[in-house]
Protein backbone atom coordinates (compact mmCIF):
# COMPACT_ATOMS: atom_id res chain seq x y z
CA UNK A 1 0.00 0.00 0.00
CA UNK A 2 1.48 3.05 -1.20
CA UNK A 3 1.88 6.20 0.99
CA UNK A 4 -0.25 9.19 0.56
CA UNK A 5 3.10 11.22 -0.95
CA UNK A 6 3.55 7.92 -3.08
CA UNK A 7 -0.28 8.42 -4.31
CA UNK A 8 0.25 11.91 -5.52
CA UNK A 9 3.23 11.48 -6.91
CA UNK A 10 3.66 13.71 -9.63
CA UNK A 11 6.39 14.19 -12.53
CA UNK A 12 7.02 17.22 -14.55
CA UNK A 13 6.71 16.93 -18.64
CA UNK A 14 8.48 19.89 -19.89
CA UNK A 15 8.10 18.12 -23.79
CA UNK A 16 4.32 18.79 -22.59
CA UNK A 17 4.78 22.70 -21.45
CA UNK A 18 5.73 24.09 -18.58
CA UNK A 19 3.42 23.36 -15.18
CA UNK A 20 2.20 20.64 -16.78
CA UNK A 21 3.04 17.36 -14.92
CA UNK A 22 2.10 13.17 -14.92
CA UNK A 23 0.19 11.49 -12.18
CA UNK A 24 -0.29 7.87 -11.50
CA UNK A 25 -4.24 8.30 -9.89
CA UNK A 26 -3.66 4.93 -7.37
CA UNK A 27 -6.93 3.07 -7.38
CA UNK A 28 -6.33 2.46 -3.53
CA UNK A 29 -7.87 6.32 -2.98
CA UNK A 30 -11.22 4.71 -4.40
CA UNK A 31 -14.75 4.68 -2.85
CA UNK A 32 -16.09 2.04 -4.82
CA UNK A 33 -15.16 2.03 -8.55
CA UNK A 34 -14.29 6.36 -8.34
CA UNK A 35 -11.28 7.57 -7.07
CA UNK A 36 -12.31 9.71 -4.05
CA UNK A 37 -13.16 13.38 -4.91
CA UNK A 38 -10.68 14.98 -1.87
CA UNK A 39 -8.02 12.75 -3.38
CA UNK A 40 -8.30 14.33 -7.15
CA UNK A 41 -7.92 17.12 -5.45
CA UNK A 42 -4.85 16.69 -3.36
CA UNK A 43 -3.19 15.74 -6.98
CA UNK A 44 -4.34 19.13 -8.44
CA UNK A 45 -2.94 21.19 -5.42
CA UNK A 46 0.08 19.47 -5.28
CA UNK A 47 0.62 20.40 -9.26
CA UNK A 48 -0.07 23.93 -8.32
CA UNK A 49 2.43 23.83 -4.75
CA UNK A 50 5.17 22.54 -7.72
CA UNK A 51 4.54 25.22 -10.66
CA UNK A 52 3.81 28.12 -8.52
CA UNK A 53 4.61 27.62 -4.92
CA UNK A 54 7.72 28.80 -4.64
CA UNK A 55 9.41 30.31 -1.95
CA UNK A 56 6.42 32.65 -1.15
CA UNK A 57 3.53 30.60 -1.05
CA UNK A 58 4.12 26.52 -0.07
CA UNK A 59 0.46 25.96 0.81
CA UNK A 60 -2.57 25.37 -0.74
CA UNK A 61 -4.89 27.67 1.00
CA UNK A 62 -8.32 27.89 -1.04
CA UNK A 63 -9.27 25.11 -3.75
CA UNK A 64 -12.42 25.10 -5.44
CA UNK A 65 -13.61 22.17 -8.16
CA UNK A 66 -15.90 21.23 -10.68
CA UNK A 67 -16.22 17.69 -11.30
CA UNK A 68 -16.64 17.04 -14.98
CA UNK A 69 -16.47 13.32 -15.48
CA UNK A 70 -14.74 10.52 -13.00
CA UNK A 71 -11.33 9.79 -13.77
CA UNK A 72 -10.26 6.39 -14.51
CA UNK A 73 -6.70 5.05 -11.71
CA UNK A 74 -3.71 5.45 -13.84
CA UNK A 75 -1.81 8.15 -16.06
CA UNK A 76 -3.03 11.29 -16.24
CA UNK A 77 -2.09 14.55 -16.74
CA UNK A 78 -2.53 17.74 -14.61
CA UNK A 79 -2.00 21.60 -16.06
CA UNK A 80 -1.61 24.51 -13.82
CA UNK A 81 -1.70 27.59 -15.50
CA UNK A 82 -1.02 30.87 -13.80
CA UNK A 83 -3.07 33.83 -12.86
CA UNK A 84 -1.53 35.95 -10.64
CA UNK A 85 1.64 35.87 -8.04
CA UNK A 86 1.24 38.28 -5.47
CA UNK A 87 3.14 39.23 -2.23
CA UNK A 88 0.37 37.45 0.17
CA UNK A 89 -0.50 34.74 -2.61
CA UNK A 90 -0.85 33.27 -6.24
CA UNK A 91 -3.51 32.47 -7.92
CA UNK A 92 -3.83 29.71 -10.63
CA UNK A 93 -6.12 27.08 -12.47
CA UNK A 94 -5.31 23.79 -12.94
CA UNK A 95 -6.96 20.76 -14.81
CA UNK A 96 -6.76 16.90 -14.58
CA UNK A 97 -6.89 15.19 -17.92
CA UNK A 98 -6.89 12.08 -19.07
CA UNK A 99 -6.39 11.58 -22.95
CA UNK A 100 -6.83 15.26 -23.01
CA UNK A 101 -10.42 15.48 -22.03
CA UNK A 102 -10.50 17.97 -18.73
CA UNK A 103 -11.93 15.59 -15.92
CA UNK A 104 -11.29 17.86 -12.90
CA UNK A 105 -11.09 21.66 -13.36
CA UNK A 106 -9.70 23.57 -10.25
CA UNK A 107 -9.30 27.32 -9.19
CA UNK A 108 -6.38 27.38 -6.41
CA UNK A 109 -5.23 29.66 -4.04
CA UNK A 110 -1.38 29.42 -3.10
CA UNK A 111 -0.02 31.34 0.35
CA UNK A 112 1.86 31.03 3.42
CA UNK A 113 0.28 28.67 6.33
CA UNK A 114 1.77 28.96 10.32
CA UNK A 115 0.34 27.00 13.15
CA UNK A 116 -0.72 30.36 15.07
CA UNK A 117 -4.66 29.96 16.55
CA UNK A 118 -7.10 32.17 15.26
CA UNK A 119 -7.37 35.40 16.53
CA UNK A 120 -11.19 34.81 16.65
CA UNK A 121 -13.27 32.14 16.05
CA UNK A 122 -17.41 31.14 16.22
CA UNK A 123 -16.50 27.21 15.06
CA UNK A 124 -16.15 24.72 18.60
CA UNK A 125 -14.20 21.47 17.98
CA UNK A 126 -17.43 18.68 17.02
CA UNK A 127 -18.60 16.60 20.10
CA UNK A 128 -17.16 13.18 19.56
CA UNK A 129 -16.12 10.57 22.06
CA UNK A 130 -12.39 9.67 22.29
CA UNK A 131 -11.47 7.88 19.49
CA UNK A 132 -10.70 4.14 20.96
CA UNK A 133 -14.47 4.50 21.92
CA UNK A 134 -15.54 4.88 17.90
CA UNK A 135 -16.15 2.91 15.45
CA UNK A 136 -13.67 1.85 12.70
CA UNK A 137 -15.14 2.53 9.18
CA UNK A 138 -14.22 -1.11 7.37
CA UNK A 139 -13.26 -1.05 3.97
CA UNK A 140 -15.86 -3.32 2.99
CA UNK A 141 -18.93 -1.82 4.90
CA UNK A 142 -21.45 -4.82 5.54
CA UNK A 143 -24.33 -4.12 3.71
CA UNK A 144 -23.07 -1.18 1.16
CA UNK A 145 -22.79 -3.10 -2.00
CA UNK A 146 -19.38 -2.03 -2.63
CA UNK A 147 -15.98 -1.87 -1.00
CA UNK A 148 -14.16 1.35 -0.15
CA UNK A 149 -10.47 1.04 -0.46
CA UNK A 150 -10.07 4.44 0.70
CA UNK A 151 -10.54 3.27 4.33
CA UNK A 152 -7.95 0.98 4.16
CA UNK A 153 -5.27 4.31 3.84
CA UNK A 154 -7.41 6.59 5.64
CA UNK A 155 -8.08 5.28 9.03
CA UNK A 156 -11.48 6.75 10.28
CA UNK A 157 -13.48 6.36 13.54
CA UNK A 158 -16.81 6.78 13.24
CA UNK A 159 -19.46 8.84 16.38
CA UNK A 160 -21.19 5.97 17.70
CA UNK A 161 -24.60 7.90 17.79
CA UNK A 162 -24.02 8.78 13.82
CA UNK A 163 -23.92 5.04 12.91
CA UNK A 164 -27.60 4.55 13.61
CA UNK A 165 -28.13 4.40 9.40
CA UNK A 166 -25.95 1.30 9.67
CA UNK A 167 -28.56 -0.82 11.36
CA UNK A 168 -31.49 0.85 9.68
CA UNK A 169 -32.33 3.99 12.29
CA UNK A 170 -30.54 6.91 10.71
CA UNK A 171 -30.87 9.60 13.12
CA UNK A 172 -31.73 12.39 10.38
CA UNK A 173 -29.74 15.19 11.92
CA UNK A 174 -27.47 15.24 8.91
CA UNK A 175 -24.46 14.87 10.50
CA UNK A 176 -21.57 12.40 10.54
CA UNK A 177 -18.31 12.97 12.95
CA UNK A 178 -15.42 11.57 12.78
CA UNK A 179 -11.89 10.81 13.66
CA UNK A 180 -9.53 10.64 11.07
CA UNK A 181 -5.91 9.90 10.40
CA UNK A 182 -3.60 8.70 7.71
CA UNK A 183 -2.86 4.86 7.61
CA UNK A 184 0.47 5.46 6.47
CA UNK A 185 1.24 7.29 9.88
CA UNK A 186 2.31 10.43 8.37
CA UNK A 187 0.79 13.75 10.00
CA UNK A 188 -1.86 15.74 7.88
CA UNK A 189 -0.41 18.37 6.52
CA UNK A 190 -2.21 20.82 3.93
CA UNK A 191 -2.59 18.89 0.55
CA UNK A 192 -4.14 15.81 2.85
CA UNK A 193 -6.09 17.56 4.65
CA UNK A 194 -7.95 17.60 1.03
CA UNK A 195 -8.51 14.21 1.28
CA UNK A 196 -9.95 14.65 5.46
CA UNK A 197 -12.82 17.61 3.76
CA UNK A 198 -14.36 15.22 1.39
CA UNK A 199 -15.59 12.45 3.93
CA UNK A 200 -17.20 8.94 3.44
CA UNK A 201 -20.17 8.11 4.02
CA UNK A 202 -22.12 11.38 3.01
CA UNK A 203 -24.17 12.80 5.35
CA UNK A 204 -27.06 11.90 3.65
CA UNK A 205 -26.06 8.28 5.19
CA UNK A 206 -27.83 10.18 8.16
CA UNK A 207 -30.79 11.32 6.32
CA UNK A 208 -32.01 7.49 5.57
CA UNK A 209 -30.74 8.49 2.13
CA UNK A 210 -27.84 5.74 1.38
CA UNK A 211 -27.53 5.73 -2.28
CA UNK A 212 -24.41 7.34 -4.28
CA UNK A 213 -23.92 10.90 -3.94
CA UNK A 214 -21.30 12.40 -7.20
CA UNK A 215 -19.72 16.02 -5.63
CA UNK A 216 -20.87 18.38 -8.56
CA UNK A 217 -18.46 20.98 -6.67
CA UNK A 218 -16.39 21.39 -4.16
CA UNK A 219 -14.41 24.28 -2.23
CA UNK A 220 -11.83 23.79 0.22
CA UNK A 221 -10.22 26.26 2.38
CA UNK A 222 -6.95 25.32 4.75
CA UNK A 223 -6.88 27.49 7.19
CA UNK A 224 -3.45 26.75 9.50
CA UNK A 225 -1.29 24.05 9.62
CA UNK A 226 -2.40 21.35 11.59
CA UNK A 227 -0.89 19.90 14.89
CA UNK A 228 0.42 16.33 14.63
CA UNK A 229 -2.05 13.60 15.51
CA UNK A 230 -5.75 12.41 14.23
CA UNK A 231 -8.21 15.25 13.13
CA UNK A 232 -11.62 15.48 14.33
CA UNK A 233 -14.17 15.77 11.23
CA UNK A 234 -17.79 17.78 11.30
CA UNK A 235 -19.68 16.47 8.46
CA UNK A 236 -22.98 18.53 8.71
CA UNK A 237 -26.02 18.33 5.71
CA UNK A 238 -27.95 21.57 5.33
CA UNK A 239 -30.35 21.33 2.47
CA UNK A 240 -31.91 18.12 0.68
CA UNK A 241 -33.86 19.52 -2.38
CA UNK A 242 -34.18 18.88 -5.98
CA UNK A 243 -31.70 15.79 -6.20
CA UNK A 244 -28.99 17.94 -4.70
CA UNK A 245 -27.40 18.43 -1.01
CA UNK A 246 -25.07 20.52 0.07
CA UNK A 247 -22.51 19.64 2.73
CA UNK A 248 -20.31 21.39 5.11
CA UNK A 249 -17.17 19.76 6.60
CA UNK A 250 -14.76 21.10 9.15
CA UNK A 251 -11.84 19.91 10.60
CA UNK A 252 -10.29 20.58 14.28
CA UNK A 253 -6.22 18.95 14.72
CA UNK A 254 -5.29 17.75 18.03
CA UNK A 255 -5.02 21.45 19.92
CA UNK A 256 -8.68 21.75 18.60
CA UNK A 257 -7.86 24.63 16.48
CA UNK A 258 -10.03 24.63 13.09
CA UNK A 259 -7.71 23.92 10.31
CA UNK A 260 -9.60 23.36 7.22
CA UNK A 261 -13.49 23.64 6.18
CA UNK A 262 -15.17 22.90 2.85
CA UNK A 263 -18.37 22.90 0.84
CA UNK A 264 -19.41 20.77 -1.45
CA UNK A 265 -22.72 20.31 -3.48
CA UNK A 266 -23.58 16.99 -4.33
CA UNK A 267 -26.42 15.18 -6.39
CA UNK A 268 -28.52 12.81 -4.39
CA UNK A 269 -31.73 10.53 -5.51
CA UNK A 270 -34.19 11.68 -3.14
CA UNK A 271 -37.26 8.76 -2.85
CA UNK A 272 -40.32 9.99 -4.77
CA UNK B 1 -30.15 54.07 -12.73
CA UNK B 2 -30.11 50.83 -14.59
CA UNK B 3 -32.14 47.99 -13.75
CA UNK B 4 -30.26 44.59 -12.64
CA UNK B 5 -31.02 43.77 -15.74
CA UNK B 6 -29.25 46.59 -17.69
CA UNK B 7 -26.43 46.01 -15.17
CA UNK B 8 -25.69 42.69 -16.76
CA UNK B 9 -26.90 42.86 -19.95
CA UNK B 10 -24.69 41.20 -22.49
CA UNK B 11 -23.79 41.34 -26.40
CA UNK B 12 -22.49 38.21 -28.08
CA UNK B 13 -19.18 39.03 -29.86
CA UNK B 14 -19.09 36.21 -32.92
CA UNK B 15 -16.48 37.95 -33.97
CA UNK B 16 -13.95 37.29 -30.54
CA UNK B 17 -15.41 33.55 -30.94
CA UNK B 18 -18.33 31.35 -30.01
CA UNK B 19 -18.96 31.65 -25.80
CA UNK B 20 -17.72 35.24 -26.12
CA UNK B 21 -19.90 38.16 -24.62
CA UNK B 22 -19.20 41.97 -24.45
CA UNK B 23 -20.24 43.32 -21.13
CA UNK B 24 -20.38 46.98 -19.90
CA UNK B 25 -19.32 46.95 -16.07
CA UNK B 26 -21.55 49.67 -14.16
CA UNK B 27 -20.08 51.68 -11.50
CA UNK B 28 -23.38 51.55 -9.71
CA UNK B 29 -22.84 48.06 -9.02
CA UNK B 30 -20.04 48.88 -6.24
CA UNK B 31 -18.50 49.52 -2.81
CA UNK B 32 -15.94 52.34 -2.62
CA UNK B 33 -13.84 52.44 -5.69
CA UNK B 34 -14.59 48.68 -6.76
CA UNK B 35 -16.67 46.93 -8.60
CA UNK B 36 -19.19 44.20 -6.30
CA UNK B 37 -18.36 40.64 -6.26
CA UNK B 38 -21.18 39.28 -6.64
CA UNK B 39 -22.37 41.65 -9.32
CA UNK B 40 -19.17 40.42 -11.04
CA UNK B 41 -20.58 36.73 -10.73
CA UNK B 42 -24.13 37.76 -11.85
CA UNK B 43 -22.68 38.51 -15.45
CA UNK B 44 -20.65 35.80 -15.68
CA UNK B 45 -23.61 34.05 -14.44
CA UNK B 46 -25.51 35.24 -17.26
CA UNK B 47 -22.82 34.52 -19.93
CA UNK B 48 -23.21 30.80 -18.74
CA UNK B 49 -26.36 30.95 -19.06
CA UNK B 50 -26.50 32.25 -22.71
CA UNK B 51 -23.28 30.45 -24.02
CA UNK B 52 -24.90 26.88 -22.26
CA UNK B 53 -27.83 27.33 -20.90
CA UNK B 54 -30.53 26.38 -23.37
CA UNK B 55 -33.57 24.16 -22.84
CA UNK B 56 -32.32 21.58 -20.24
CA UNK B 57 -30.15 23.75 -17.84
CA UNK B 58 -31.97 27.42 -17.81
CA UNK B 59 -29.78 28.07 -13.91
CA UNK B 60 -26.80 29.27 -12.39
CA UNK B 61 -27.16 26.14 -10.18
CA UNK B 62 -23.27 26.46 -8.63
CA UNK B 63 -20.37 29.28 -8.92
CA UNK B 64 -17.04 28.94 -7.52
CA UNK B 65 -14.68 31.88 -8.43
CA UNK B 66 -11.08 33.24 -8.35
CA UNK B 67 -11.08 36.84 -7.77
CA UNK B 68 -7.68 37.91 -9.65
CA UNK B 69 -7.63 41.54 -10.10
CA UNK B 70 -10.39 43.59 -9.85
CA UNK B 71 -11.82 45.03 -12.84
CA UNK B 72 -12.56 48.52 -14.05
CA UNK B 73 -15.71 50.02 -14.70
CA UNK B 74 -16.62 49.76 -18.31
CA UNK B 75 -16.21 47.25 -21.63
CA UNK B 76 -15.05 43.64 -20.18
CA UNK B 77 -15.17 40.65 -22.10
CA UNK B 78 -16.65 37.74 -21.01
CA UNK B 79 -15.45 33.91 -22.38
CA UNK B 80 -17.29 30.77 -21.87
CA UNK B 81 -15.84 27.29 -22.48
CA UNK B 82 -18.20 24.52 -22.22
CA UNK B 83 -16.81 21.51 -19.91
CA UNK B 84 -19.53 19.14 -20.66
CA UNK B 85 -22.92 18.92 -21.23
CA UNK B 86 -25.06 16.34 -19.11
CA UNK B 87 -29.03 15.46 -18.48
CA UNK B 88 -29.56 17.16 -15.34
CA UNK B 89 -26.60 19.96 -15.30
CA UNK B 90 -23.57 21.33 -17.95
CA UNK B 91 -20.21 22.65 -16.42
CA UNK B 92 -18.46 25.91 -17.76
CA UNK B 93 -15.21 27.38 -17.22
CA UNK B 94 -15.91 31.44 -17.48
CA UNK B 95 -13.40 34.12 -17.63
CA UNK B 96 -14.15 37.92 -17.26
CA UNK B 97 -11.06 39.93 -18.98
CA UNK B 98 -10.06 43.48 -19.89
CA UNK B 99 -7.61 44.26 -22.27
CA UNK B 100 -7.04 40.10 -22.38
CA UNK B 101 -6.07 39.73 -18.83
CA UNK B 102 -8.29 37.66 -17.13
CA UNK B 103 -9.47 39.30 -13.96
CA UNK B 104 -12.35 36.84 -12.08
CA UNK B 105 -12.25 32.83 -13.24
CA UNK B 106 -15.18 31.13 -12.29
CA UNK B 107 -16.20 27.42 -12.74
CA UNK B 108 -20.18 27.86 -13.37
CA UNK B 109 -22.61 24.62 -12.99
CA UNK B 110 -25.88 24.86 -14.47
CA UNK B 111 -29.39 23.28 -14.16
CA UNK B 112 -33.03 23.35 -13.92
CA UNK B 113 -34.56 25.02 -10.74
CA UNK B 114 -37.94 24.84 -9.83
CA UNK B 115 -39.58 26.53 -6.07
CA UNK B 116 -40.25 23.39 -4.72
CA UNK B 117 -39.39 23.27 -1.09
CA UNK B 118 -36.58 21.27 0.15
CA UNK B 119 -37.23 17.28 1.08
CA UNK B 120 -35.13 17.82 4.59
CA UNK B 121 -33.13 21.24 5.94
CA UNK B 122 -31.31 22.18 8.76
CA UNK B 123 -31.30 25.47 8.44
CA UNK B 124 -34.13 27.63 10.34
CA UNK B 125 -34.67 31.24 8.78
CA UNK B 126 -32.49 33.91 10.72
CA UNK B 127 -34.28 35.83 13.35
CA UNK B 128 -34.78 39.29 12.49
CA UNK B 129 -37.62 42.14 13.24
CA UNK B 130 -39.53 43.03 10.09
CA UNK B 131 -38.05 45.07 7.60
CA UNK B 132 -39.64 48.09 8.66
CA UNK B 133 -38.19 47.67 12.23
CA UNK B 134 -34.69 47.25 10.42
CA UNK B 135 -32.12 49.90 9.71
CA UNK B 136 -31.72 51.05 6.13
CA UNK B 137 -28.19 50.72 5.02
CA UNK B 138 -27.00 54.18 3.29
CA UNK B 139 -25.05 54.50 0.57
CA UNK B 140 -22.80 57.21 2.15
CA UNK B 141 -22.41 55.71 5.48
CA UNK B 142 -21.33 58.00 8.07
CA UNK B 143 -17.66 57.48 9.07
CA UNK B 144 -17.00 54.93 6.83
CA UNK B 145 -14.46 57.19 4.80
CA UNK B 146 -15.79 56.03 1.37
CA UNK B 147 -19.39 55.78 -0.76
CA UNK B 148 -21.06 52.21 -1.48
CA UNK B 149 -23.17 52.83 -4.50
CA UNK B 150 -24.32 49.72 -4.60
CA UNK B 151 -26.95 50.74 -1.62
CA UNK B 152 -28.48 52.62 -4.06
CA UNK B 153 -29.24 49.75 -6.18
CA UNK B 154 -29.82 47.13 -3.56
CA UNK B 155 -31.90 48.26 -0.53
CA UNK B 156 -30.52 46.33 2.49
CA UNK B 157 -31.86 46.85 6.11
CA UNK B 158 -29.56 45.41 8.69
CA UNK B 159 -31.07 43.70 11.88
CA UNK B 160 -30.97 46.67 14.60
CA UNK B 161 -28.91 44.55 16.64
CA UNK B 162 -26.25 43.98 14.02
CA UNK B 163 -25.37 47.64 14.15
CA UNK B 164 -23.97 48.17 17.38
CA UNK B 165 -20.81 48.20 15.45
CA UNK B 166 -21.67 51.66 13.18
CA UNK B 167 -21.82 53.18 17.06
CA UNK B 168 -17.94 51.58 18.40
CA UNK B 169 -19.81 48.76 19.99
CA UNK B 170 -19.67 45.63 18.36
CA UNK B 171 -21.51 42.29 19.18
CA UNK B 172 -18.15 40.34 17.91
CA UNK B 173 -20.84 37.34 17.35
CA UNK B 174 -19.52 37.57 13.31
CA UNK B 175 -22.97 38.12 12.22
CA UNK B 176 -25.22 40.18 10.50
CA UNK B 177 -28.74 39.47 9.24
CA UNK B 178 -30.27 41.86 6.37
CA UNK B 179 -33.59 42.08 4.35
CA UNK B 180 -32.54 42.44 0.68
CA UNK B 181 -34.36 43.54 -2.16
CA UNK B 182 -33.77 44.91 -5.41
CA UNK B 183 -34.63 48.71 -5.80
CA UNK B 184 -35.64 48.78 -9.44
CA UNK B 185 -38.77 46.46 -8.09
CA UNK B 186 -37.73 43.22 -9.98
CA UNK B 187 -37.79 40.26 -7.97
CA UNK B 188 -34.93 37.88 -7.44
CA UNK B 189 -33.83 35.39 -9.60
CA UNK B 190 -30.73 33.04 -9.77
CA UNK B 191 -28.94 35.36 -10.81
CA UNK B 192 -29.29 38.74 -8.78
CA UNK B 193 -29.33 36.39 -5.92
CA UNK B 194 -25.37 36.09 -6.55
CA UNK B 195 -25.48 39.50 -5.46
CA UNK B 196 -27.38 39.28 -2.45
CA UNK B 197 -24.74 36.56 -1.53
CA UNK B 198 -21.86 38.95 -1.35
CA UNK B 199 -23.43 40.74 1.34
CA UNK B 200 -22.05 44.11 2.29
CA UNK B 201 -20.47 45.19 5.14
CA UNK B 202 -18.88 42.03 6.27
CA UNK B 203 -19.19 39.75 8.69
CA UNK B 204 -15.52 41.82 10.05
CA UNK B 205 -17.10 45.16 11.02
CA UNK B 206 -19.68 43.38 13.58
CA UNK B 207 -16.30 41.61 15.11
CA UNK B 208 -14.37 45.32 15.41
CA UNK B 209 -12.61 45.08 12.01
CA UNK B 210 -13.52 47.98 10.01
CA UNK B 211 -11.00 47.97 6.96
CA UNK B 212 -11.59 46.51 3.35
CA UNK B 213 -12.38 42.66 2.93
CA UNK B 214 -11.63 41.49 -0.64
CA UNK B 215 -12.42 38.22 -1.51
CA UNK B 216 -10.16 35.99 -2.66
CA UNK B 217 -12.44 32.75 -3.53
CA UNK B 218 -16.17 32.63 -3.43
CA UNK B 219 -18.53 29.57 -3.87
CA UNK B 220 -22.58 30.22 -4.43
CA UNK B 221 -24.89 27.61 -4.71
CA UNK B 222 -28.53 28.37 -5.74
CA UNK B 223 -31.32 25.79 -4.25
CA UNK B 224 -34.41 27.19 -5.63
CA UNK B 225 -36.30 29.80 -7.12
CA UNK B 226 -37.25 32.34 -5.11
CA UNK B 227 -40.83 33.30 -4.17
CA UNK B 228 -41.47 37.04 -5.05
CA UNK B 229 -40.71 39.70 -2.22
CA UNK B 230 -37.87 40.44 -0.18
CA UNK B 231 -34.91 38.18 1.32
CA UNK B 232 -33.41 37.72 4.77
CA UNK B 233 -29.66 37.18 4.67
CA UNK B 234 -27.46 35.69 7.22
CA UNK B 235 -24.02 36.14 7.15
CA UNK B 236 -21.93 34.75 9.60
CA UNK B 237 -17.93 34.58 10.06
CA UNK B 238 -16.15 31.09 11.66
CA UNK B 239 -12.40 31.85 11.67
CA UNK B 240 -10.52 34.80 11.73
CA UNK B 241 -6.96 34.14 11.56
CA UNK B 242 -3.71 34.24 9.70
CA UNK B 243 -4.99 37.83 7.70
CA UNK B 244 -7.83 35.95 6.49
CA UNK B 245 -11.31 35.41 7.23
CA UNK B 246 -14.30 32.84 6.28
CA UNK B 247 -17.69 34.19 5.64
CA UNK B 248 -21.00 32.14 5.26
CA UNK B 249 -24.05 33.50 3.63
CA UNK B 250 -27.69 32.23 3.43
CA UNK B 251 -30.32 33.67 1.54
CA UNK B 252 -34.39 32.63 2.64
CA UNK B 253 -37.21 33.67 0.37
CA UNK B 254 -40.49 35.42 1.58
CA UNK B 255 -41.61 32.28 2.29
CA UNK B 256 -38.97 30.99 4.43
CA UNK B 257 -37.34 28.26 2.52
CA UNK B 258 -33.36 28.88 1.96
CA UNK B 259 -33.09 29.42 -1.82
CA UNK B 260 -29.06 30.21 -1.92
CA UNK B 261 -26.06 29.87 -0.26
CA UNK B 262 -22.26 30.91 -0.20
CA UNK B 263 -18.93 30.99 1.85
CA UNK B 264 -15.73 33.24 0.85
CA UNK B 265 -12.14 33.32 1.71
CA UNK B 266 -11.41 37.31 2.29
CA UNK B 267 -8.32 38.65 3.24
CA UNK B 268 -8.57 40.17 6.70
CA UNK B 269 -6.22 43.06 8.22
CA UNK B 270 -5.74 42.27 11.64
CA UNK B 271 -4.81 44.20 14.24
CA UNK B 272 -1.15 43.79 15.62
Amino acid sequence: MGTFQEATALTAMPARGAGVYGAELDPQWSVGTRLHGGYLLAVLGRAACLSSGGAGHPHVTAVSASFVEPPEPGAAEVRVETLRVGRSLAQVRATLAQRDRPLVEALITLGALDDTGPWWSAAEPVEIPPREECFPAPANPPGAGFPVPLMDVVEQHIHPEHLAFAFGAPARRGLIATWQRLADGSDWDPLSLLVALDPVPPASYDLGLPGWVPTVQLSAYVRRLPAPGPVRVRLQATDVGGDRMDETAQIWDHKGRLVAQATQLAAVRIPA
